[in-house]
């Protein structure tokens, strides 16, 4: 038996705006920032629970003071107790009646939830040895299941239509796992593609991609439509007619222009169009997809919770779904909308990139595909350059696919000295 | 001219648990809260500008960083210029794009940006020597727009037609604001509602809210069935068959449970139902409001921001909306709501209770009625008993009605002494 003896909360920024790394139609100059929480025990073993939420800089303090609150209601409690009921555990924050009001299930304080279940997921995994897609795909259907919360999603995905899911998986695993250990897991690059990039810099790091092995690139679009048009010229031109070119959005635009800039770009065959306009507006996204169907519509990054998602594909209103493993609240969240997913056929694609969401995301894209639904057609994780060598456990691209990582725990562990070199406010202890 | 030369902010706390005050099916044990923010100026008129969003308790503090946050960002700022552009203001807040990941726009960083524009209008509002209604209900329809930011709202509600929804209501509304100043604006109470009353106490509350003029209560429900039967039996008895009784599930409910659970409750007369399950849920919002029809549908106390009310309104999710004044941000984001509502013709009912909720949002019915729908035809502001005694200019109710406040400012300033003896936390100052 042990006990929750401390924590530490980080506000950790790295200053990518200076290089237009990351920079999109929305977002010209993001500073990507981890609210940074580490969480120590009594046991013997000296696990840690490391775990993050990513921001882009401004209000990683806010970020910070909200995982510093909710971490603070950990303090004391056994370990063992929280462990072996995840499940429990989630309720418990997210159901919270008075932190409920703050959202509810949204933002900073679901985001905060979020890193406080993640850092005992660590733990669990660290005590099992194994690294997270491992953990979550050796689990009974039953025990995912019971990690899993069914309010609100009862008229799209039951506690039934789950394990139904998760039993049809069952009989393949031991293949898949064994075929990802071998093999991985296809990645799309986003490298080439930010917008305050030059054309010449597009055109060599789009070579590159396909150079290195990657099937699909990503563009970011919707500040200028004839800047759009001449880069997507010079990035098919570069790539050939072969390698898949997605375009992302950034929610820049209103329904209608929404659709008439992507009918303008369609010429360019496109694998799929991201975040066309506001992350939280479904009945749009659904009119869009609609009207520029057969292109595809992707979006998710910012998908506050479960219920978005669930009224994303009731709606028909997304062919990809897009998970962002630090937005909603931890593993618990991000398994409901993977059984979600599998229920309607739509394929996960998770959003990556920032920094450490390569690492956390690549572990629900291989639980999926051992454990969920068992498949990696028109499944990729995002991948970008940025920011690995900060990480214990830094992610693996072998020939423009993710290496299944080892490492026990959730893969958002960060080195003790990246932490202390990118710390830049005061540093909260407990 | 003046500069923006400190601000305060205080996590203020009332103890209502201990009361059941405020008790419903999702929230057993509100401590009615306040994230306060007080901006000072070195302007010779000595005007502060006192704004607050409200929560339910734990993570008050949580809101306060971040209203910190926001506010130190207008340290040193010229004032005129800030209430010149209010509209300006707002955008230059909800678009910033590193602040915008910890939403976008919803949950604790909107509502803390809404603090910080709400404690500018209060600003605006005293230096006019106005109440925040009067000072709105002033404008021409061309500044009113300016305030609005019509991003994803095109589909909906374009600019052109929001200037047609407050030109045609121009020539009216001298007789209106004098309507209001004679007559007032019709109330509901919440008071005899609570989950955690008894039965006596909920036939006494009821008889006096009769008793006091009110024409429409409101019980809570959605813990057990037979509960609600009881007790709107009981309410339906005391008020008679010509008090209208609405109820409230505060998302208790998954849709089908939601729609199984009002037809039991229909043969009480119900004037509306509100927050029948996750206030994001618009589209089992809608298919709710289909199967129970006629009853009406209520909700928007957790409305996050006009992207969300203007889809409820788009799939006829609503019958009544209930914009709540710190929940969106600030003043501009609720004229955003009240002119969705006006276009779609679906009557504002706004949430309030809490601490300091109904001093606020009545301005903005207020304003509705005199500038933007025109009307009071099914238009009433919630109320409830508790804690208007912190208040500057607490509101006055005369037989069920609202009078129209005339204090200069947007009323949500409290009494030193009840900042001072109700402050929870640690002070912070700048």
């Amino acid at each position: 038996m042990s006990t929750i003896t401390g924590f530490e909360t980080v506000d950790v920024r790295f200053e990518t705006s200076a290089m237009l790394d990351g920079s999109d139609a929305m977002n010209p100059d993001p500073d990507y920032s981890a609210a940074y929480l580490r969480v120590t025990t009594d046991a013997a073993d000296g696990h840690e629970g490391h775990a993050f939420v990513f921001t882009i800089g401004r209000g990683n303090d806010v970020q910070v003071a909200a995982i510093d609150a909710v971490a603070h209601r950990v303090l004391g409690r056994d370990v063992e107790a929280i462990l072996d009921d995840l499940g429990g555990f989630w309720r418990e924050f997210v159901y919270d009646s008075q932190l409920r009001w703050l959202g509810p299930e949204k933002g900073v304080m679901h985001m905060a939830i979020g890193a406080v279940v993640n850092a005992f997921w660590d733990l669990k995994a660290k005590r099992a040895g194994l690294p997270l897609w491992q953990l979550l795909a050796r689990m009974s259907p039953e025990e995912i299941v019971a990690l899993v919360d069914f309010r609100y999603l009862s008229d799209a995905l039951t506690e039934d239509d789950a394990l139904g899911i998760l039993r049809a998986a069952l009989p393949g695993r031991a293949e898949r796992e064994a075929a990802l250990l071998a093999l991985g897991y296809p990645a799309y690059t986003t490298t080439p593609g930010w917008l305050g990039y030059s054309d010449d810099k597009l055109r060599r790091l789009a070579r590159e991609a396909v150079d290195e092995g990657f099937q699909q690139i990503k563009l970011k679009v919707g500040d200028r439509l004839d800047d759009d048009v001449r880069r997507l010229r010079i990035a098919r031109e570069t790539v050939g007619p072969d390698i898949r070119i997605a375009i992302d959005a950034n929610q820049r635009w209103d329904r209608d222009q929404a659709i008439d800039w992507i009918r303008a770009l369609e010429p360019f065959d496109l694998a799929w169009v991201e975040e066309p306009t506001s992350p939280d507006d479904i009945l749009a996204h659904a009119a869009i997809a609609r009207a520029v169907a057969p292109v595809r519509i992707a979006t998710g990054e910012h998908g506050m919770s479960r219920v978005l998602f669930k009224q994303l594909l009731q709606a028909e209103a997304a062919s990809i779904v897009q998970i962002d493993s630090t937005r909603v609240a931890g593993v618990n969240e991000n398994i409901a909308i993977l059984l979600l997913a599998a229920k309607f056929g739509i394929p996960v694609c998770p959003h990556a990139g920032g920094v450490g969401l390569c690492e956390a995301v690549q572990h629900f894209s291989m639980f999926d595909f051992v454990a969920v639904s068992g498949s990696q057609d028109g499944r990729m994780i995002e991948y970008t350059k940025h920011l690995h060598e900060h990480f214990v456990a830094p992610v693996e691209l072998v020939g423009g696919r993710y290496c299944a990582p080892l490492a026990p725990g959730i893969g958002m562990e960060m080195l003790a000295s990246s932490l202390a070199e990118n710390e830049f406010g005061v540093r909260a202890t407990a």
